[in-house]
């Protein structure tokens, strides 16, 4: 860490700075430039807040110069990681594309769903079970009824499925039926349920909170790596900005931004980012151009009577053009889809 | 609502959105005009998300007329709704402070600060037993140590007492010490936390998330309130933007949006909202004179050595300082303080 | 247009908007509502603000059905715009690649520059020589003497060359050396200038604001079609968000929204967006394959000695790279390179 | 500057950053750490961009340590500066408010608004001639005609003048009108008029952009300050977010910002801030308690026909009871008004 402290700061106040580096298990280095006054503060192995030195008088800034995560960086492991979900493996040559309605709603829905989206080369299926809305008057999922028709789903046509838990209580609960368990943006900083699913050993979708950086979303992963769940991939799905045309923005980079900085694979959610069916097949090619190891894609087998996201979900017909699609665009990219 | 066709939808699609909107229970309003096709739909009582139309082919946009939330608008409830909490009242005349630590680290240090916040006038005591932290490697608070300790401190100082709840499990835990449940900004959007605080009849401090609009936080407030209680004070405690100076960016006109939108007091968090100690006065001055019902600041009896937050903590002498001129505005805007 | 009126006007306030809107030349609707009264506006062919609207006491929203931009907008035409560069087409089956160095530097520079971009395959030249820079400190560009290195040597290689112009009084000098006129983002809603190159012929290059919404950068090409130059290319180049990873947050939405609301070509500059060289390329490609008709890429023969922008401009040997892997992804979605 | 090398950085590459911070001039100060090798930067008196030492390959990221702008900071000049407008001082006791309708319109207006500001307690008169505005076919200003409407009802109620100025070739034109001249926030890195405005004597109100940081406020202030002109004030009116309820969003923590950093008054305008007439008035006694050294308000005498920001003009009435609360909040701060 560096600490610059203030112009105006006494000769006091500045002792007074590296007595607390010391008294904090720190080695100070004191540097009196012409301007400015900085102390290096070199490190113990134990991690400390750099908003610890910012509180002391005389202060006026300090820059961190380790990154805050560690499981989750490319420095504590270098190879990329892959992560078996059933006979699929995300973070390898093949980029998983995951698939199906934003809810479960029936078994109807759900079949002709998995129908659609596995014959189009889909490889995981779909659907919430327990949907966290903005407002408590929209329709809020089936519960575990849902998570029951899901999985029977995802049997009958080999796929394995994903599905959102919303509470730490139903950690247990959800990871009976899925796969992989999603942890949405709203939940990112909701650190009891990262932590209870870090506690199992299930796959887990993280996705990126609308307002969160992308070291704020490593430091979630972190949470649940930190807690014995090596099997973290992570979701970039839109963030939110001032533009309004889209539902939110779509940050592409944070797809290189995490290959470099970690070595968690990547998927991409489209439907999410952009919420206008017509906008999701061309950001998902990009993605997959992008270096994306997945994308979740929203289809329905009826959109407009969806009871939630008809207006971002693909139909099935367009959906099978923009696999084929993005069947070139992996090649082009040396993958597989 | 409002739906605006797209220019190239053929009169068929035009027809089905027709069907459509009746199908729902709807009236549709056609009015064809010489660029654009537009259709009123009227009400029949139900919610109905304007996204359901939205996912319709042909359909260009979705207008909503109505206000998404309903028990906390200003239009259900003229009157500002005041809440008791024990001898002191939120939401009306008085701009109520709260004040304390970031988080309850030992009974010396609640008793010092509970000391140096009383005495200057403020009347609620904060302090966090659970803390939500970005890193799993930070303090993460006492747990209920911090809670007995938060309670017997604000017992002997005859201050009610405010502190945050995080997990939906310990919601019962954290009532049964607390005056006031907080609900992070963090956890805005934790509907499973929403729905549990809801069930208690506590006061909740609701914080803005981070990147949270005015509507959205309303609409959180709607799970509280509709699970039967009405005891919700909201709080802006800054979101996030761009500019990095300071922690957050305090958005003082949520205010007045706030005052005009709603009928729940608002509280302003200027501690989280600017992040550095020598901004928390202004900005408190500024949150007072635009109408602030409450304020909730961090002191610290030596901000240094505080295990979070420090380095937004005010002094206790500072505090004492503000409070006095407070007074001041307060008496300008014809409230006390 | 539609008019909300608020729950609390008066009959006398109704009457008093339904007066003004005939005043303004318009026809009113009246719809009373259950809970809201609205009024349609129904139009005269004349341009008018919603804010005239607004601003009349009584109503709460106005809400716009038609787009505000019109001679760039997909409505009014309905064929893709193909622009002419030389002997190079923007807008058609071929990725267009413009690439060079921030700044025009010496004429080494520029020829090492062409010599690798030209061979590499890019098809325009990039030099800027007025430089708008954050700090009155910093490199500003070598003015007129950079405009003729650049053309000499643009001539040289066969290569159409693109310059920023960054004052209305430049626009004449800069259009007689420059066959495309770059109008940077900080520039984008700098009207005078708007207005000074769309009375010239020559192609210009719009950047969008780092605050820009979609809409309003259309609104800004308006300004240039309007004063009679059709020639006209949006420049997608990042936008501000809370995210500081990268310099900007390329916002790759952008591109499949323009081409859906506008018949003008789509540029992506990646440089600018991310920053950082690394980042560069993944992102190109990305923008290929999401359907930009083109890029901007900062490409210098020494970056690390470059006067501007050196940490995002790439090497020459990784940008013949990125060029070789973007004509498979080219090829993907059907178009040449 | 430090500079942060990467972890798998080789000892050539450190070897060959070290050279090239001598190149540059500078001496580098190695620092081998466990995990992190720095390199501190010692300065030789010239101003260096940091990104410089960026795109040096091995090089992960730059620190600076100093502020970028020099002759608006505090430390450069201690004491805050007062610029005499006439008989009008800002930055001293008084809170000076300019105020008037966003655009000159008429003569008879001008009359009305003058008359009711000026008997309100108004010391500026403000007023545009020259509208930047996002679409082509909005009202522009009325130009000369306008500015001399200004100064002839100026002159006869003893106010001073403040329009805005668009383009750097009517900067003379202007300054022989106005006796401030506005540089708006779309303007605000428009560096040729910077640089044109920084050439006169003319106190300037230099509007923050809807997304500069103040560092870049500062930086753009640093360009008019370098080109002579020492009378610059800052003007903080609101920035752009999500929240979209408000047209910005006011960023009050700006001013003690502000205050804090530079020597240079800081003036609120509310109006542009909020977007509506009703949050213009609480915004306002905010921005007086948290410190603002002025204020610039929109007051039209019948805002329903202004030809431009009518929903965010204040009624006069409304005004006067503004300017009558706000004089007991600054009489609260130990100021006038």
């Amino acid at each position: 860490m560096i600490i610059v402290m203030r112009s105006d700061a006494t000769e006091e106040k500045l002792q007074h700075v590296l007595e607390r580096v010391q008294e904090l298990g720190f080695k100070p280095h004191l540097s009196r430039g012409e301007k400015k006054t900085i102390i290096g503060v070199v490190g113990n192995g134990k991690v400390v807040d750099s908003s610890v030195f910012q509180a002391i008088p005389g202060v006026e800034s300090v820059m961190r110069i380790l990154q805050p995560f560690k499981l989750s960086s490319r420095e504590f492991k270098e190879v990329s990681t892959e992560i078996k979900i059933g006979h699929v493996t995300v973070g390898g040559k093949q980029v998983v594309v995951m698939a199906g309605p934003c809810a479960v709603e029936t078994r109807e829905q759900m079949l002709a769903s998995a129908e659609a989206v596995s014959s189009a080369g889909a490889k995981i299926l779909r659907g919430g079970a327990f949907k966290p809305r903005t407002s408590p008057y929209s329709f809020q999922g089936l519960g575990e009824p849902g998570l029951v028709i899901l999985r029977e789903v995802g049997d009958q046509f080999g796929m394995p499925v994903v599905t959102e838990v919303v509470s730490p209580q139903d950690v247990k609960l959800v990871a009976s039926y899925a796969d992989v368990l999603q942890v949405g943006a709203r939940n990112m900083q909701n650190f009891s349920l990262l932590e209870e699913v870090g506690k199992t050993r299930k796959p887990v979708l993280l996705k990126r909170g609308l307002m969160a950086t992308v070291e704020e979303l490593l430091m979630s992963a972190e949470y649940i790596l930190s807690n014995g769940n090596p099997n973290v991939m992570l979701c970039e799905r839109g963030i939110r900005s001032f533009e309004k045309y889209t539902r939110n923005t779509l940050d592409i980079s944070a797809v290189p931004i995490i290959k470099t900085l970690s070595h968690l694979p990547v998927i991409v959610d489209p439907s999410h980012a952009v919420g206008k069916r017509d906008l999701v097949a061309p950001v998902s090619k990009g993605s997959v151009a992008t270096g994306a190891d997945g994308l979740i894609i929203e289809v329905h087998p009826d959109p407009e009577r969806a009871l939630s996201d008809g207006a971002q979900s693909m139909f099935p017909a367009d959906f099978a053009d923009l696999m084929d699609e993005m069947k070139h665009i992996a090649e082009a990219v040396k993958r597989t889809i």
